[in-house]
């Protein structure tokens, strides 16, 4: 591996979430972002999805530093799990992701294992033979960073998640000329966010929601109450200033919101007189057109604030007609029935509601095409990876790059697991890594395999039968009539007469049986002859086979 | 009810789908549509909701017909559940739309079950003291009506589902003055679809996606695939003629596709000379730029042949470099992340991909806002309900409808199962009919009950724990040790240690048991304190309480 370096992307490159790169030399590695990802399979139990560490293990003693690229969950939230498999590691962040990392890790009682330093833009970090400087992007959540890793072959520049906005809601303006300056000096490879490469038209800048809230805010008769991802500081922080001009008091609602507001205190980019802040059981106390609520569940999560607020089923918050509900946030795709629902409800209040679909109150945090095209212009790598996107906006993105100058050849769409090795004459696939996601069961971080999901699908589609008998031990003969339980099979005033009629297939099983018996056959297998026949019993009549569970027990 | 209409939307007001309403005199009463819903619970066995017929039944003897204003699921899919639940009328529908309800019949063996009757555009049906006048509309599929439905006390119009398409793929253009004439002549109530009511701009016509789709198509250097809805016959009926142009056999794959394009020729909207249609196992025998598939699938449904063709599992057609992959559809809501997931298979085949989000090669069959004021203009109500679209959707354009000169007090929103009378005097809610939807399950068509889907939602999410034990009937005594089974609880490798933890938990229960029979109590609720105990261990173990079943055989 000498005069070259080796990439392989854990997560993030053939879908949206789980971001986790390891960049390797041949002396050392880091880990870029370490996250997980929320999932549709939530029916089943699934909380998220993490990367499988135990790829990673291998190389625990060549992994030196993970570096967080910015705040938002699919960028670190696997971290406590990383540290927990035996990647003991220090972390490297900005600011404000230090702070949202340092959470997770005091939530998972982590808070001491791992020395977590706060990186700056501009600021070199030495790491074995590579050098790598964070510098500052624009996203939609606040210091987020680019890597420009110096490797003994090249430069190596990591977007991380990024949009070019000239008027951040919060912070600076990304420093373009770094990266101007950069590609005038040679890059070896650029990895960029392939995210909203889909999107052909410019990005919406954060003034001109600004202006939009600032707007409907004025015409507001209510109580206004903005929902958002509570890691979108920037825009909380616009608020706040909002609320401040306007002689608005500030009410939270949701854990994370809180969380949030008080890291954003704490890192110095919300500022707001503390008298102007109540709490969420105060409102009825001030007019309601001098009251903002700032509340979680803009992804339409059932046991959300917001949620609960649409039901009606608040303690505090319930809606009337002069109210103005603001959805500040994009859809999460997979989330889009759930939202949907939240806002008829919403509508059902009465309240006025504005969303994404019909009112211009927010823009994405990743950069449009026009954007991505202008980084590989100012760039101007030799090779070029396109990362962060499903499939097919890594392939959309790649095309892009080649339109944009990049030599064909030298540009290269992988996915999850496949590990390349890029040198100054080319790129090479050196490996494939498969197994590379674990689904975690519920809060507790049990790991769902293949075999417990098909169960627990069986079980949701169809239920579960159990048939159950006593033998004697010796003798082997029936000594209790069978019993026949069902759990989510049918309805109930179906279910007693399937039953009934399940029992008399099991009779059948049972005086085959008792013939084997007389006949001296030795240990016939009653168990898997009751489930067999009891199945195809149900599929005849229901349509389809449940979990058939035969419990024979020998007294 | 003298003088008076009454309204009761059973399905597709507060919804997009199942598609319900009766509309009654005094003297009798008309069903129009009558259709199932495709339900997001498909994972807890739920192939479709349909309308709970229980009402319906109530007024058996009053309704005379149903109506059905187009060949779509939504619209006619349930008519085979009502003939079974005992509501056995004539059916009214137009050519196409009735060959289509004839299939449904078919299927369900109810072919001779009720007459089903021809309607044409212009040509008045009398159904008691109310007579009916189909009027052709656009829209996704071919033969779509309006309805005009004279009655006692007024006009209504019911436009059905309906777009203003100055040049559609097949048929002629809506007839808008018969819309206007009536208008001018006054109509006491309108009752326009609203499902694409948010979307500002004008919809994108027929001829467009025709000219767009010729240009791909004259791009196109291998196979052509286009995957659409089957029952879109008036695309199909012009890529039939586009094929025939450019001198491309057509080959079809998926059920439903070829049953629609059976229908469509017997209708007569295609016509292509039958040496020209290959079947899809001889597509090899062609050069593959001479070949145009046309697949259902378009919604990523995982059985269907397009997934089967993305996963490179079909069994005649494999994608390479060059074919061309359109997506000629709209993302049904809910099915986003399936889609999303297809077309990332399609590109990982290697074919170039159209969908609409980067090409137009596809229009909604909906009017849109501009269109929905035209309509609104045009019939100038007196009165004025939006139907078919979810709540904010007919909140939207009921605001629509006010502001385009109805007058506010005579726009009125109402959802299902809101009964309303209408008289020239104003709107007034009768009734609220509740319990409005049966769950199906499978193909069986059994009824999931509230009860079931708890039932199955908690066995998907945590599994099933069985705690079994023989104990002597008349002593009580226990006769076994305990044995615990488990599906779909947590991994193997977990399982093991898990379930000998659980039995000591159980074996503290026996003992207090044990003690209780010794103090003689009578009949101590074992298996119930089983099940607590159990349901606490996994609580603290695993974070979630499983469904525990406890079985006590008596031997």
């Amino acid at each position: 591996m000498k005069g070259a370096v080796r990439i392989t992307p854990y997560g993030g490159l053939g879908e949206i979430g789980m971001n986790c790169m390891l960049i390797e030399t041949a002396r050392s590695a880091i880990l870029v972002d370490c996250g997980l990802m929320f999932s549709e399979l939530d029916h089943f139990g699934v909380e998220f999805i993490i990367p499988n560490f135990s790829h990673l293990l291998k190389k625990k003693d060549k992994i030196k530093a993970i570096f967080a690229t910015h705040g938002h969950e699919d960028h670190i939230g696997a971290i406590p799990f990383a540290i927990k498999a035996g990647i003991r590691v220090p972390i490297y962040a900005s600011h404000f992701t230090s702070l949202m990392v340092r959470e997770r890790l005091k939530e998972a009682g982590l808070e001491t294992a791992v020395p977590l330093n706060v990186m700056s833009p501009g600021g070199p970090i030495e790491i074995g033979d590579m050098t790598i400087t964070p510098e500052r992007v624009n996203h939609s959540i606040i210091d987020s960073c680019a890597l420009f890793i110096d490797t003994p072959i090249g430069k190596i520049i990591h977007t991380g998640d990024f949009k070019m906005d000239p008027s951040p809601h919060f912070g600076d303006v990304m420093e373009w000329n770094v990266f101007r300056k950069s590609g005038d000096k040679g890059v070896l490879l650029l990895m960029s966010d392939s995210t909203n490469v889909e999107r052909e038209e410019e990005g919406i800048q954060d003034e001109h929601i600004s202006v939009k809230l600032e707007e409907v805010f004025a015409k507001a008769k209510g109580l206004i109450l903005v929902s958002m991802f509570s890691s979108n500081v920037g825009r909380m922080a616009n608020l706040f200033k909002l609320a401040e001009k306007m002689g608005k008091r500030i009410a939270l609602t949701g854990r994370s919101m809180e969380q949030n507001v008080r890291l954003a205190m704490e890192h110095g980019a919300i500022s707001f007189p503390r008298s102007h802040m109540i709490s969420i059981d105060e409102i009825d106390r001030y007019d309601r057109n001098r009251v903002l609520v700032l509340s979680t569940g803009c992804q339409g999560e059932p046991r959300s604030a917001l949620n609960r607020i649409a039901h009606d089923e608040h303690n505090y918050v319930s809606l009337t007609e002069d109210d103005l509900v603001i959805l500040s946030s994009s859809q999460i795709p997979g989330n889009e029935m759930p939202i949907s629902k939240l806002i008829n409800e919403l509508f059902r209040r009465g309240a006025h509601v504005l969303y994404d679909a019909i009112e211009d109150v927010h823009t994405s945090g990743h950069a449009t095409k026009p954007e991505l095209k202008k980084m590989i212009e100012m760039v101007k790598p030799k090779f070029f990876i396109p990362i962060h996107g499903e499939y097919r906006h890594l392939v959309h993105h790649a095309n892009l790059a080649a339109e944009t100058g990049v030599e064909e050849r030298n540009v290269c769409v992988i996915q999850n697991g496949e590990a390349i090795e890029i040198s100054p004459n080319g790129i090479e696939m050196v490996e494939e890594v498969t197994e590379l996601r674990v689904l975690v069961d519920g809060r507790e971080g049990n790991e769902i395999t293949k075999d417990l999901l098909r169960d627990r699908r069986r079980l949701a589609e169809t239920g579960v039968v159990i048939c159950m008998l006593a033998r004697e031990k010796e003798s082997g003969k029936i000594l209790t009539k069978p019993e026949i339980h069902a759990k989510g099979l049918v309805n109930e005033s179906f279910e007693s007469w399937l039953i009934d009629e399940a029992l008399t297939v099991v009779d059948q099983v049972l005086s085959v049986y008792k013939k084997e018996l007389r006949q001296g056959v030795i240990d016939p297998d009653l168990g898997e002859n009751i489930r067999i026949e009891l199945r195809r019993f149900f599929e005849r009549n229901v349509g389809k086979k449940p979990t058939v569970v035969p419990l024979i027990m020998d007294v």
